[in-house]
């Protein structure tokens, strides 16, 4: 089985329109999917893009519910529209999935995933793993979170990722972004690096400057690096380029252009 | 905590368009619901009207996936796309109630419960036991379903409350219909029930002859007493109509118009 995360930059531009969706990647990446099914079992994560973040930023939801009525108001109304926002992303995913012959099937992350301290603590697999069994392709999405500690949260797609990984122990995890992988320094700056020990990703880390909070409300390629490097004792990890063409099926195959964590 | 059911044919006709929505009955249903928040918790389940009923109809959804990959296949696709279409309706409610300042929160059937012979085999209450907790009103709906059997089927709105009933042991439960309550008859021919002891259920059924399956995919107002029978163990139960304004008020406060299960 393989994990396949779609970045938000990938299908999204942030800082373009609102709900801006390049439907002509996510079709792409369902062609490649699909040229693989049912041979290959797949579960997709999204993040949020243009959809999810604009939301989750207005109403401060990472800042969780407050005992001050008007603010814990106004924090329920922006949990429940972000969630809508992430849940009318998914649904152009599903449609473009479902016109490319997959059977992509909706999983509501915040229905299924409860957090604290950003981390899923507890979630409930069974419906994931039938669908797997029954050759649906589940696809779960960053999103709206109950948390234990503040009460609402936001749970990244990657942090689901490492969960998944974990409990579910894929072959393979492929992250998906708008670059070529991951770089030594800033991307286009620095170097690519193909071939990634897991042992060197705490020097990286630090070559990085990863010490501080990103600018990404979900902490962006620090916080990737950071779950890779769990994700990586459970399955091989790869970053890829996911607005060019062929690069997720080389991941797929095993060949393929890209950092590749062992 | 009252479970408030939304029938499919308050919001919506099954006849008419595909996907029509009674926005102005369900801005209603919200503005009075709001008049009892939040000194009331609500969880809130609607049914499928003419979003998921014709995709599941269509697809077969109810004969489960077959060993024939070709017609497998064919049912998973409206396995989705009926998941799709419930939604479409459920971010309609979603937004009448945000609209009226209700913090509804959507929480997806299917990543939630497993069947077996159409009812709940399997639920994980977790996320809508803390939703509650934190003043949400969950949403949920009559949606497709993993099942333990058949692989795939359809979990109807009632028998969700039927589990909800049994699990969170409400103070109420209120059905929302398209006519005044329970008729000792065909629905305009027969007389009102106002009050209905629960003994006097299987008598019913069989004066309305429910021995034989209805013509709605969930069964329509056999299954519905049938369900009603079972969550009257646990709490009492209200059958008002969903079109006139005030009778759902009326049966939260608990002396509405409309039949009364006690």
């Amino acid at each position: 089985m393989i994990i396949v995360k779609v970045g938000g930059s990938v299908f999204s531009d942030k800082r373009g329109e609102p709900e801006n969706f390049k439907g002509e990647v996510v079709r792409s990446i369902a062609r490649e999917l699909a040229s693989f099914y049912p041979g290959e079992d797949f579960i997709v994560v999204h993040g949020g893009g243009s959809f999810g973040h604009p939301e989750a930023k207005r109403y401060g939801i990472r800042e969780g519910l407050p005992e001050d009525p008007a603010t814990a108001d106004f924090r329920r109304m922006g949990f429940t529209l972000t969630h809508e926002a992430m849940l009318r992303a998914n649904a152009r995913f599903i449609d473009a999935f479902v016109r490319k012959g997959l059977p992509a099937f909706s999983v509501s992350t915040s229905s299924v995933f409860i957090t604290e301290n950003g981390e899923v603590a507890y979630g409930d697999l069974e419906v994931l793993k039938r669908l797997l069994e029954l050759k649906f392709i589940p696809v779960l999405f960053g999103d709206v979170s109950i948390d234990l500690s503040k009460g609402i949260d936001i749970l990244s797609g990657d942090q689901i990722i490492t969960y998944l990984a974990r409990m579910l122990e894929p072959d393979k995890v492929i992250f998906l972004m708008d670059v070529d992988g991951i770089y030594d320094g800033r991307p286009g700056e620095g170097k690519l690096i193909q071939n990634l020990p897991r042992e060197g990703i705490p020097a990286l880390l630090e070559r990085l400057n990863c010490t501080a909070a990103g600018t990404d409300v979900t902490g962006g390629i620090c916080n990737k690096l950071r779950e890779a490097e769990k994700i990586a004792e459970h399955s091989e990890v790869w970053f890829v380029n996911g607005k060019v063409r062929g690069r997720l099926s080389g991941a797929i195959r095993g060949d393929g252009f890209g950092t590749r964590i062992v």
